[in-house]
């Protein structure tokens, strides 16, 4: 099992039951499901994993069958995400103990701070556990950009192995991946955004972290050996592709953000057979009728269900 | 005990020894003073409460030693603060078995969403637990203002008791206490903002949540009582001796947010003797040196220390 | 003539004829009932007096027409706003040519800025014509809050004459207020914010510049009376029924922002005859119907109309 | 004269003389020096063209000059930009008057409004003049995202003949491209941001209005024609490259936005021989010292400086 954190990494969606229980036979099915495809890794517990959803008991639930479903065969990186540091420790600590391979942890939310405390946030949390320490860049939830300088200072002195981008900030990305190949690369730098990887493997990205993964593994494996092998038009064909797919998340007509993206998915998992329910953890209203038959129609017009 | 939640109800700051404990000694110094000033109830729990960056053990700890202070003296509210609402049904359901009196929580946030989800939110913790809900209204912190419409529909279906503002938009507050009052009252509404509470009384308030009511609580009891009695130029003679004395959140040179704000809220009852130690939570810096010193002059400036 | 600007100064509504064209009968009825309702001058070609829809032509047209019918019994205020420095000089000099008494400036817009440009735009702008300079705080609009060092630093030196504050933020108004009387009071300060006006004038306000004024002059003059008397319950009574009356701007169900306001404002202006017609600039959609019928209510309910 | 609006066309950077007036010298040799490189037209007046900070006296010298100094070997974008329709028509019509081969309109700035205001003005607009219309979408200044659905709608119904993209949305981008296509290519859309034409390529941009493209338009044409011809690791090469140029913009210290872009894009150009001074606009301050030192120094490292 190579754990170096490189290719395509979905970030793992959580099925639950119609009334709202961890549904363990589906998660073994999507995770089957992935690993067959071809991924380099797991991301469990990310923001479409539903990991601020999560009570900390139903959290040690998905660890643990993360890496009992992996058996060995991919990395589990596991997302650590809390409001602030010492809470964080707390979950991060829990993943080490159920066998997590990485954790990934964003910047502290909530409370207004600047970059003097989120640098310190990153350390503490490194020392606290023995494991690779994955930034994760998601201003959009976190409402702070992490800036590439200190990125790469925190790669260089051995604190973060890697980042997780989803920032929406291309200009920055490029000028990150400039900076961490400067430095000798300390960083694995992934990005979260699934219908421009294309774009970020030009940018010099070490892989992908698509929730679109969920639906599709096979294409974002695909794009990835493309991309290895240095064939763009590939690259580039294969994510126009998935742009088409991706357009299920506008299949919802009234309902907005995580409701709309990872519905889509869990609803497509279960149009496909691998999820036996598309349920969404409260207070999100579960997608039906019309929306269903709007997704599973995107999958068929772009070859991924018969 | 009244527990009509009007008056002066301090965001309790929460003492933290110089190793990082909870410092009960100086909490129950805290609470007496607070409750000897004349407050109408302590708000525990809260931004200022430092809530995100407490564990649930650490929530536990400040839960229990404010009711066992409080002692039926006044009632004790509690923030139950997290991201998603199975998280904040947790923590609601600590708060009454540990005794509090009410609870307070905010929208969701972290994970994008739409008021449908927010109203759902509301509900599902009003049903999971027994105790008068306010409504947090922090946009700052949680990145949704919520409508004044919504919290006056809660308010009339019984869903909740009350809000606590924060949210800087005194236009919207305004409407807010007229909805409220065309309504039939069903809301409590407190402001946050201590530096404009007299404004907030002109439009009509139930009372304020002050965090700098923790370093004078007996000015913000006067200014209360001046306005049941109908005495503006009290209320608002007050006001500007307290807007002075906030101050001291500029005091620190450089750190941001909530560093400087609690920490100089903190720093403030150091040099008044009611807190033993000014540290605050990980992974925020301390104040030191002159900026203690300058905190301790504007205390001098304003009549709070002699 | 009194221009200590101090007082009730409404930002004049620019009538329009029915194919667009400036319509200087509406508006001499218009400042005929503002003058006679004791207003202390007229703030012509603010952000409701559409200025920025307005050609250089048309600007001229309202200036010279405001000058003539004010004629000499209340000071005339010009908005001169445009994005940066040089554009911002050139109406300076027509509005000085054409008689103004003082020009109201914002912080350049559009362009990415930061204070160091500011404070030279307001330099560069008060060097350029012999007229008091108003600085206009409208973030909303400007995307700039101007700090209050800056502001009472810039009257200290003779380059403000005074702001007009549409910040939205009262916690900053609050400082403001009290660091200007700190510096002897350089600055008049007035408030934009036509529903909490009464929280201005307890922070210490000099004056509103209420959008609503335009429709209910006499109310903010009466209110202004009741504040320099010390008579705070008027000054409260008469804020909640005229907050009743902005209810106006909520009457529009599917235009927002500007079409809503000035919109709600000149169709009331219509209702009340003098306006001819509540035409609004390109590209905004006229309102009415319905519309017009639920504002003809709300001025009838708070006694503007009978 | 191709005027399809394929390929390379710098936003042109508007030289001044030490006192602030147009340098019509410096600017010749620019715009020689941009066609001789093969750029495929020129787009003057753009934010970099500092047209916010232009007097319409000034607009006009520009906008005469450019077109002479073309002189029809390519042709000549004219950026429209001010606050409201009616304004923008009048400097669209002067466009016309000069010679413009098309005009660049962004949504309506500093008014809130909405997108039936924006789709009205971009109508309006087109009405007004006989010339291509080109969509700018820059949310950072105009603080509006311009909508897919609605740029591809004008476009189908032949108002709209393109996009500037300046909006810093990848995922946005990639999506307008595909509705594009699907619509039958109506629009021609340019991306504006040079870190990443590469990743604009691959989702199937027309070309690229790069500010950097004043300093090296030979890379940028060099880029160009790598991706005409299918050569993907020349375009990410000479994309690697012109990153490590953009690096001039975080050369200064101590000036924000406007004034370290342009700034330094200016300066490289006096470095370079082409322009007589670096002068900014008022209120911007010229860079110096060692500012100009260090991006010399990156001119020479990236191979654009002998």
């Amino acid at each position: 099992m190579s754990t170096d954190f490189r290719g395509v990494i979905p970030p793992v969606v959580t099925p639950l039951t119609e009334t709202g229980e961890f549904d363990r036979d589906s998660y073994k099915r999507l995770i089957d499901k992935l690993v067959d495809a071809g991924v380099s890794g797991l991301f469990v517990l990310g923001s479409s994993g539903e990991v601020v959803f999560s009570t900390d008991a139903r959290r040690r639930e998905i660890i643990a069958a993360a890496v009992e479903f992996a058996a060995g065969r991919v990395p589990v990186m596991v997302g650590c995400i809390d409001t602030e540091t010492l809470r964080v420790i707390e979950h991060a600590k829990v993943a080490q103990e159920l066998g997590a391979d990485a954790i990934v942890v964003t910047a502290p939310f909530y409370a207004l701070q600047g970059l003097e405390e989120i640098e310190r946030h990153f350390r503490m949390v490194k020392q606290a556990v023995d494991l690779p320490l994955f930034a994760y860049d998601i201003p959009v939830c976190v409402h702070t950009k992490l800036p590439g300088s200190l990125l790469v200072k925190l790669g260089t002195e051995g604190v973060l192995a890697g980042v997780k981008d989803s920032s929406g900030d291309d200009v920055a990305f490029r000028f990150l991946c400039q900076d961490n190949e400067k430095a000798g690369h300390p960083l694995t730098i992934l990005t979260g955004h699934e219908v421009v990887v294309d774009g970020a493997y030009l940018s010099g990205a070490d892989g992908c972290v698509p929730g679109l993964g969920n639906v599709d593994p096979v294409g974002y494996v695909k794009q990835w050996q493309a991309y290895q092998a240095g064939d763009w038009e590939t690259v580039r064909s294969e994510q126009d592709r998935l742009a088409e797919l991706m357009r299920i998340v506008f299949a919802p007509e009234d309902i907005q953000g995580f409701g709309a993206g990872v519905g889509s998915f869990k609803t497509a998992l279960m149009v496909q057979g691998v999820f036996a329910s598309n349920t969404m953890p409260a207070p999100v209203r579960t997608l039906e009728g019309e929306t269903v038959d709007r997704i599973a129609d995107i999958l068929r017009a772009t070859g991924v269900l018969d």
